[in-house]
């Protein structure tokens, strides 16, 4: 069983309207409402590819209700710890003729030591029966940095394999607690490590405790540094869509392969046919069937080792 | 009693931002949320001014509840009829900067015949204590354009006056059912009538049907035909803000003028202060207790009687 951790979950509301003008009234053409936070997407993917999967994360107010309803709509298994605050909201604008995106983002509640503790506690249950631990998204305001560093802790006393998807204080303080996979994309990567070079900055990363650094570079691909080797993948084109969620399924199908116990080569090839699919949906924590299918049958075709630094 | 029907309340969510930026990611620095629709701005309003209302509506979903929940925070009384489809919700982003807004509208849930019965009871139960009743906003999809007339006759039967404040069919049809104000604005007005001068399209509606017509002309005033005369009311100086809801205060203070048996240029004058100072304050609903005062204080000096047409 893959259990994901979201601490900022969100409802995600997404409009489409003729075109974004500011500071004039549109009528919603279309409304989408889904559950959200980055874990909740990869929890998502999982679902979608049949594999076993429960979202760990907090639910406050109306609004987290609403983030349940969308779960159980899906079969998605949760497990949510109530907060006293209201989960937040992401609301996406989106022009229907060019497709383009325009995104607002709540912070989000803050999180007394007693939810976290709860929360704590439940991923401290779910450790006994799982195969992966995914650590995904930005923390709520006042939960201390090192919150995902002891998760990660926790996770490795148990023998539980970790990905950690963050940025900033909590990627930093993360890494140090030696998870086996951390997935920065190339603003995070740089941020955290102030190395403009995204193979200097990956090694670096892996020098302070991640066992692999999976980069997502965009339409660049991925850039990872494994003890199996270093690897540049991407897919055989660029494609057009939506890049929203693309990362999450990278996490997805990272955490897909070491469940099922797949080469770095296999898993990489893996994520980027995925987040390529992901790409090709018009959501995030959805894909395409085809793109994926296509992409993941030709899977060497892209995947090139470059030089081996474990 | 004043008794308001919104057939298509709202959440409205408020975002407030640094800028807009189309086609780019945001934080949201601080989220307004409250429950919305033109009837209930008017019973928020009228709460505020200690003045006994009840918010009838429809309540769809956690949206829905959403509604509740923020009626029920601000001790405004409500009578809410469940539908199927879940509550619309509104999105406004405002630039912390210039103060512009930018509106986002869904269209809200089709209401089914037994749902619009039901609704339909409710408004017939409370007219029998009912001093005003107060019919603002939108149709939800599906509804007949004669809803607001049905319920004009109903009142009319009860003998409890009726302010609407719609536009096109519901307004047209409205008309034609005999209320004792509509409220529409300069672009509704010359919509229903055809007629782009604003005394020529109030005198028309009021030959069709309404007893008196208070057309709200944004920054230009007030110009009301009545069975009293034809005035036009303005404040004193233009006042710069956010006009959303100034209509919403303008029909509330009408209801609290029939409410409490004032003349027209009274209720007038009152309807050019509680607007004014809902412009000053920052949502709908609300407004400016010193504008308020200040401006309700120096009634008489901006009302001016034209020629009289009752």
């Amino acid at each position: 069983m893959i259990v994901t951790v979201t601490l900022n979950p969100a409802l995600d509301i997404t409009h489409t309207v003729a075109s974004l003008v500011p500071h004039t009234s549109h009528r919603v053409a279309e409304v989408g409402i889904q559950a959200g936070g980055k874990g909740v997407n990869v929890a998502r993917v999982l679902h979608t590819l049949r594999l076993p999967t429960v979202a760990v994360a907090f639910r406050g107010g109306l609004t987290g209700a609403a983030i349940q309803a969308d779960l159980d709509r899906h079969g998605i298994a949760h497990r949510l710890i109530d907060t006293a605050g209201e989960s937040r909201r992401t609301f996406t604008i989106v022009d229907v003729g060019s497709g383009d995106a325009t995104v607002l983002n709540e912070a989000g509640p803050a999180v007394t030591s007693d939810e976290w503790h709860a929360l704590r506690g439940e991923v401290h249950r779910l450790l006994a029966d799982a195969s992966v631990l995914v650590l995904s998204g930005s923390l709520p305001p006042q939960l201390p940095d090192a919150a995902y560093a002891e998760l990660t802790v926790a996770a490795a006393r148990a023998g539980v394999p970790v990905i950690l998807d963050a940025a900033g204080p909590a990627l930093r303080a993360g890494v140090a607690a030696g998870p086996d996979v951390v997935k920065p994309n190339a603003a995070e990567l740089a941020d955290v490590t102030g190395l403009p070079d995204p193979l200097a900055a990956a090694e670096a990363l892996h020098a302070a405790g991640a066992r692999a650094v999976v980069a997502s570079l965009g339409p660049d691909g991925l850039l990872a540094v494994t003890p199996d080797g270093t690897f540049r993948a991407g897919p055989p084109a660029s494609l057009a869509g939506n890049p929203t969620g693309a990362g999450d399924s990278v996490v997805a199908a990272i955490a897909a392969g070491i469940h099922t116990g797949t080469s770095w080569p296999h898993r990489l090839s893996e994520a980027v046919a995925l987040s390529a699919a992901t790409v090709r949906a018009p959501r995030a924590g959805h894909f395409d069937a085809d793109t994926y299918h296509r992409l993941a049958r030709g899977r060497v075709g892209s995947l090139a080792p470059t030089t081996d630094t474990s």
